[in-house]
């Protein structure tokens, strides 16, 4: 057991926006983020979204324009952008598969995932490490091969942003490891353990701690697990040595039918793990522990 | 644990042939297949090989001159044919994912990748559960989305093949799961675990115990793992209620420095198996235990 | 999971009293075990203590005492009186561990250990499952043979006392199924996981998952952790279908430094529950769902 | 996985000599551990027997007899002697526990449990680490307290004997940590995983893996099952890191119906390892990997 986390707020995802406090413009998604950091999130995890559709985007202005009004808060929380878009694969279908079915699918070169990256510098970003069907606003396959891995891992090593290592399977470790050896990542990775997603990892713990079982020795790492699992998750997680993330993009509500905000959502965390006895840290703390490299 | 468990040889996979003994030629095959009934498999699971590129192959003529020739042969195993092929997926490369490069990629409809298994209806056609990277004789993406496992599954159904559903990864189980609440499998699902493939779930025992924790109660499973797990794993299955699977497709060697001949490794697996006091179950018995449907 | 518990109150245990608010007297017992129920325990576990060296004690009138107040007080929580006193064994010394020390030693026949169950008939009576090493105030065995479980299961199950069996090992499941076989126990047996106990089984998750794996299937069963790692266990339980239990028979603490009461402890633990979405049970929904007889 | 072990062959037990091959003169003893040794097992693991009553002793001049002459045979196994004898603490009965019975209980001090191994200096002798229930020729409590391993243990390194910590369940671990913390023991300790004894941990292989998890970092181990399960832990142990043990002591049988004798079982144990790809070390070898000390 660890006796003090860091609180990551995952404040909004890049699939359906499916309740009304999920924000959706740069103004939204970055002062719900303020809110959250205000709450006692250390790390706020950013999609940003066409105000249209409502549905992820990887426009660097809308990037650009959440950092810029978090950046000029009075909070000074870490910021960790997604980098997941631009991996969505929707196949033509079960009886033509190719070509990729062009209105789902948003398919770019590893470099172009991180354009706001570069510009934006932000101390974290997340690499999604495995490739896996998925079940979003309609089926689609998360796409990250060995070979843009590689690419990103070494883009972000030379940016010196830290990358958080998402796996959603015990094999998805197995890249992890890869990038490790290859020198394309830090020997004390940060890795987020998402749990319960479809297709994905189960949520139980026998899954849990066999993937815990395989993280590399030094990693920092933390876990979430979606739904109704979310809270549950906040309490476990410290007990197996992780930080905690929650947030929008993970779950919905605050309690049974009682819709939630990211600020509310971080509250409640807090007051869970006071109650079981840890400590948060605070985005200075979190720095430190995870050497981050502030360059903007 | 189990006290009698039946073999099934995959006697070719449809990598690269990386040793003289690997069968390519339908002859080849087919003999290779009925050395390893002989030595004593019950189920001998089948690719097939273009003879030129010695990769695997399609050609429902190749599966049909193997299937004949075992079917002439005075050996009765069952026949397990794979469907995985016309799943591969190879992106364009980190730079420019798409369009897929055709060199590699060979993505077909659901209802194609069964055409051998409508013509020749063997007792048992593998179905693979997941979609995730696979590094082979070139990075690719083993694909399979829920919409492609539906299709296959509901015609493997209306054929009475049976399919062995193949689970590479933790999350592949929610495929399972997913078939059989849709009704599209056998309550008593013929169930596969794939151990220790690279970026699926790698072959310790934390990981197996938490994929034996999920399967459908009144599943049927093996488990291999490859290399030089195969033979491990053989005296570990009947350990954890599975039956067991060895073969070329998944380990050259009978020990280190030795190449094998499927026959051999199903010796081999019998001589293990005897000597820590399990049964190995005959064709005929294997039938009657998986309730399998001779259609021709 | 389970989405609603019943909690225990330990409410005080037999060992040294460590710190002021342990209750000692009888009178002090009920009421901080009235307290515990006000504060939302459905069931109080009990314990009772010599006044003058404040050490656990088998007096009846001492039990007596407690479980008059408690019956004749505005609150109606199930009483769980405990039979481990009495199989306390303390050998004399490295050198001649025989005869036993008469000092520590309390060591009687089974159905003396019951006296007080005889006569106060509790709802629930709790049977210590094995036998192993204690650190207590001194070193001792707490010895339950199987000649022993029997023979008090057998009584119990002639009173129509539930008993709750305690384990605190892996192999003391093997007295619970032993006791289930022989019909001297409930098909829905009530079990106690006792986890993180010196000379006991660790309360790390690998370990509590063994022996979750090994109840009886359809018991009903409560899990908890000593010490820091009280609260932790508190909001873990339910992820594994157990209900919860804490007291200051288990833990002295509300946070570091801040020594608890037994009302705070419960008030802590449904503050806790609340927040992770999971109901607490009445004494009432806790009779109906473990089919407790109340015969006074 | 590991890819050579050591074997240790548990010759004869305490309990009744159940077959006819269960050695249990002085000469019989040594005979069959001789014949054992040049089957290949590196260790011989040896108890006495009273020629009388056929049962276990603690008889200095058996132990002797059964010594001298397998040192004075063609071969050099690595002798390790129980300590187990003079712990079995047989209760009055469910109705009247103390005085112990003396029919059955053979309870002595915990040097006194070391006079053979004072005198004959073996390299390795048992310690068993804990108290539980046991089911023998009748039920009685194995006996190992924190002060009688202490003082054992002091003794042992007083001595230069390697004590093998025999554990029978997750807790036993908790004595192996405190003797380490107390530098009474190497911190490269040899521990025995003694698997699906009865009140012991279960031979299961979540179990195995939850005690596997607690080990000391820098441990040297083996693990065994008894009965039928023998055969398939010696394939298991590698697996997990552990080195292996069979002989009567554990399993009385070849193959169902078949009586084995020693000889038989370290020669099956070979064929098994050699099948799996597992090296067997020699006496020599064992020697050097253990530090063991020759004294004599």
């Amino acid at each position: 057991m660890i006796s003090e986390v860091f609180i990551t707020c995952a404040v909004t995802g890049g699939g359906a926006a499916k309740q009304p406090n999920v924000p959706v413009t740069p103004q939204q998604i970055a002062d719900s983020a303020i809110e959250a950091a205000r709450a006692g999130a250390a790390v706020v995890h950013i999609h940003v979204r066409d105000a249209k559709t409502r549905r992820g985007s990887r426009d660097p202005a809308l990037y650009r324009a959440v950092v810029q009004r978090i950046r000029e808060s009075d909070v000074n929380p870490v910021i960790n952008l997604t980098t997941g878009m631009g991996g969505d694969l929707v196949l033509g279908g079960a009886d033509s598969p190719l070509p990729p079915d062009p209105a789902g699918t948003d398919m770019v070169g590893a470099l172009e995932r991180l354009v706001h990256v570069e510009e934006l510098r932000p101390e974290i970003c997340t690499l999604d490490c495995g490739t896996m069907n998925f079940a979003g606003h309609s089926e689609y396959i998360m796409t990250n091969t060995p070979g843009m891995l590689s690419a990103m891992a070494a883009r972000l090593k030379h940016l010196g942003v830290r990358p958080e290592l998402e796996v959603f399977d015990t094999g998805h470790l197995i890249h992890v490891h890869e990038l490790l050896k290859d020198g394309l990542i830090d020997d004390q990775p940060l890795i987020q353990l998402c749990m319960g997603i479809r297709y994905g990892a189960p949520d139980d713990l026998t899954t849990l701690m066999a993937m815990v079982r395989h993280l590399p020795p030094r990693a920092v790492y933390s876990a979430f697990a979606i739904g109704r699992m979310q809270f549950p998750y906040v309490a476990l997680a410290p007990l197996i040595g992780a930080n905690v993330r929650v947030g929008l993009e993970d779950n919905l509500y605050l309690s049974r039918g009682r819709l939630a905000t990211n600020a509310e959502l971080v509250q409640r965390t807090i007051e869970i793990l006071e109650r079981i006895g840890v400590r948060v840290m605070s985005p200075e703390e979190t720095r430190e522990k995870l050497a981050l490299k502030v360059q903007v």
